[in-house]
């Protein structure tokens, strides 16, 4: 018989939580959102307060998806869209205020199971997923497995360096990914060209939403389709070098610029075969939108909290 | 009881066979070599006589690695350095050929498996392994199992685009990591600097070997200094890609350069450092070079071909 689990996504502008039972865990019972504050003990008073709101019975586990580098003991190292959680010991901190079973997950990990057992990777072994938000966060399915590494830091892709000396990034480096090929990006590139003419009456160098830049796009906006160009080639690019390391059966791309659906997966197919080694002799690797959409993280991590109860972790 | 096995690595100049012991492979009981011949059934042959040199027993099972995409049949799918053997089906020719149980490989995986079990990963469940050779080759050990990718094709990691629109590679594409980290770039990036002065009478932006860089930078020759500083930039920014991906405890680097100890080990820590995310807070990776020298391909096909014995594939 299975039990009703709880899982919790903390963002970096909102912290969500899903009631779902494990065995048919799309199907989401209660959900409730808080905007995310700062610092930790203030995070885990948001966190108590939406998991009571879905689940009040304290013999339910609780698992929680956060971003940045978490380790196998759901210590938070550091992350830098959560300012304040430094070495935190937020798996311990909940316990303490729930007084319930609490596991700890990087939020992609927790995402790309769920999409690996229930979404655009049902059946696959050997998944790569990217959710391309505000950041890039990443996680990876092998033989079957989410793969953590060794400290449980694995699938951190938008820190991959693709342009050595490029744009700043928030983590104090230059050139990773995430600045090229996350949301943000596609806003700073139409940003960064200065005769990209307008856009409903709306300059396109301003201030315009990535959205707003894929449905000009869309409608054959001549600038538009260069920038859609230009950050599909670095999406593409990316994930042909998570593939020539990996050798996935499919990757699997999440966050919300992929609600545009072909008019942008298309040019990042193009892309990743023209950078894929190997590509004019080698099988297709799939590259896929998610389809569990905003909630693939929290129910991810109600799965990983079940599944530490049936399995409990080494 | 363990029995006598043989391993053979077939390299864009070489083809070497050794015959071991699979519970103590470091011992090389028997070596042969002839060089690299051009096209498949030329490479049976070659791969054919230097095993009846090192063992003839045809109970004894063989285990190859090749340089390029091997699927898990044993077909090579494609080879930048072996020409003429692309979609060959290796593994049934040399059956055919050596009456045999014949196992095939990627070299690098062949030589990551005889690191991480004999060499300078004993005892880590996580290492990379990275092969600094004309090209790089790449292999990967995940929770403590060499991870082959769904079509046998991973830890292809000197194809990672490092440089969009870079210098062109072999494979066809342009700024491949290879371009930049292989003992071969090394060497070109010598000659890319025309005020680079002399070295022992001879220009340095001439015909000098990447062990003479390494050994006038030893010395302090201003210039061999800075080509090398740039060359271990490339090699750690790359590494910290791989890390930042994957987590592992241990980062192997093989190949010839690696020879050159510290003076190259040192600067490529450093790059690693200031590439790696999160690295001001993160447990520190492992970055060593290989200890098995260049038997360790050989060496690692032997024991994939003895694991195939007990152990058969799926």
């Amino acid at each position: 018989m299975s039990r009703r689990t709880v899982g919790v996504d903390v963002g970096g502008t909102k912290v969500l939580a899903v009631a779902v039972d494990p065995a048919a865990p799309t199907e989401v019972l209660a959900s409730a959102r808080v905007s995310t504050p700062t610092g930790g003990s203030a995070i885990v008073q948001a966190i108590a307060e939406v998991v009571h709101q879905v689940d009040s019975d304290p013999t339910h586990e609780v698992g929680v998806g956060v971003a940045g580098l978490v380790d196998r003991n759901g210590v938070v190292w550091t992350s830098p869209n959560l300012p304040g959680v430094d070495r935190f010991d937020l798996r311990n901190e909940l316990v303490g205020r729930l007084g319930r079973h609490v596991v700890i997950e990087n939020d992609a990990t927790a995402a790309a199971m769920a999409e690996a057992r229930f979404g655009a990777g049902v059946g696959r072994t050997d998944v790569i997923f990217v959710a391309l938000g505000t950041g890039i966060g990443g996680a990876l399915v092998v033989d079957g497995q989410v793969r953590r590494g060794v400290n449980g830091f694995a699938g951190e892709f938008g820190h991959m360096i693709v342009e050595r000396g490029g744009v700043r990034c928030v983590c104090g480096r230059r050139g990773c990914w995430e600045r090229y090929a996350s949301g943000a990006a596609l806003e700073r590139m139409a940003h960064d060209r200065e005769q990209a003419g307008d856009w409903q009456g709306r300059p396109l160098a301003t201030a315009i939403s990535g959205e707003e830049i894929i449905e000009a796009a869309r409608v054959g906006h001549p600038t538009a389709i260069l920038v859609l160009d230009e950050f599909s080639g670095w999406i593409g690019l990316g994930v042909a070098n998570l593939v020539a390391a990996l050798d996935p059966q499919c990757v699997i791309l999440g966050g919300g610029v992929l609600d545009a659906g072909d008019v942008l997966l298309e040019p990042i197919r193009s892309a990743v075969r023209a950078s894929l080694f190997g590509v004019e002799r080698r099988p297709d690797v799939e590259v896929v939108a998610a389809t569990l959409g905003s909630m693939a993280g929290a129910v991810g991590a109600a799965l990983l909290a079940a599944e530490s109860i049936t399995d409990p972790p080494p």
